[in-house]
């Protein structure tokens, strides 16, 4: 049975103050997981500047090539938040005042006594053609545009917007996983753990060492669609694990979860 | 007054683990400071999937453009870590084991009673005209080949190396910031703070909300290498910032550092 077409995506990061270190940025993890559980190879992440043609390049370069496309960042109402300028013209689109988006945000101003102004009205500029991304914690809406998500970078709007467009999405094949604690470094185990990874090429095989101050550990992570597959790997992986252990004259048992 | 050619630089995060959530990313942030402190702007960052085409590619692109390239990740013993191929056959050279590179590690492994072995020689093959970068914390090096300098993933480490290369690396005009705190929303300010901006075209202005439960505030961040411009421009946003804080009914102190 031939696999599924695997649905995958490309994050792109916006913002000067990820790239001069002053914002640590949180949205990559979020995202990484949010596709992991979707069943999304997340294949790619960029993080660029506030440059509008550095933001269309990066768009359109993953845009052309991934399922998916979200971009985090430079939605608000700013002169520094050209994300929807770049978009618009990444897809080359002009960028009014969306009337939508524009009822959405007075309703919420109006509650909180917030006078409408021209840098707020920003914020309701949508491509023509996108379809809006809800806001429930601030009301300025999102967009999505072809395969683009364009969402803001506040980490809290970001997940609210993310929950918003979780059911349009396309999952694909939930990628399973297990994780076998080594505790002989990844030097000791390299060679025969490779010569599995060539005979399970269907089984992806991850090695992470994890350093103390006085020990030496390596997480082995096998991932695949195939659950069955990905349980006899595991067993082949235990066992020559086991021996390692055993050779290094410690008790045999590798921990799995 | 010209100013000097900006010095740049990009980053290249190498590691299905990032791209899956596993691992959640700290080296972009590490790298951001590194390089801010240094002068050096970081432009771009991508983070790439344990494929020889992709991280090719990626270091292929960024390696034209900027003045430095860093790369974290792939650089172990086992068949995932493919960072030093993929390098070298972007600048087409071969791959052999280096003398300096197995010496320094052989000393090591005697030193603690480890095994040489096929997987840990994997770590002393350096690109031909490559030249090491060393490692304090486990030995294996990093290497420096043109303007890419490659360096492990692992965080404690690629902090040593990233120590280790300092002296090599020719630093830029340091940037100066200024941060204002402005105790009404972006929304408010958004208008008068784009045209200071485009008085100011020397000077970046960023404009980052914070949110709380209960409060709006927004960071405002001027940057520039230019002390004295740097100081003008905030003067006048200290003034305009002052005065939005008196029409919301507030006093008009603005914190700044």
């Amino acid at each position: 049975m031939p696999s599924p077409e695997p649905v995958t995506a490309a994050l792109v990061v916006i913002g000067d103050e990820i790239l001069s270190g002053r914002t640590k940025d949180v949205n990559i993890g979020t995202t990484a997981d949010y596709c992991t559980e979707l069943g999304i190879e997340l294949r790619e992440v960029r993080v660029v500047s506030d440059v509008e043609d550095e933001i269309i390049a990066a768009v359109n370069a993953v845009r052309a090539r991934y399922t998916y496309v979200f971009t985090t960042g430079g939605i608000g109402p700013t002169h520094d938040d050209i994300t929807a300028d770049a978009v618009a013209k990444a897809f080359g689109v002009a960028l009014p005042i969306n009337a939508e988006a524009r009822a959405m945000m007075e309703e919420r101003w109006k509650q909180s006594g917030t006078e409408v102004n021209e840098a707020r009205l920003r914020m309701a500029r949508i491509p023509v053609g996108a379809s809006l991304i809800a806001n429930s914690v601030s009301a300025a809406p999102g967009f999505r545009i072809g395969n683009v998500h364009v969402m803001a970078g506040v980490p809290k709007i970001m997940q609210a917007m993310l929950e918003a467009i979780r059911p349009t999405l396309r999952g694909g094949d939930r990628i399973k996983s297990i994780t076998l604690r080594c505790r002989v470094g990844e030097g000791t185990i390299g060679g025969p753990l490779g010569q599995i990874q060539q005979e399970f090429p269907d089984v992806k095989m991850g090695s992470y060492p994890q350093m103390g101050q006085s020990f030496v550990m390596t997480e082995l992570v096998l991932r695949s669609a195939d659950e069955l597959r990905l349980a006899e790997a595991a067993a082949r992986v235990r066992e020559m694990v086991a021996e390692a252990h055993r050779a290094a004259g410690l008790s045999p048992e590798v921990e799995a979860y």
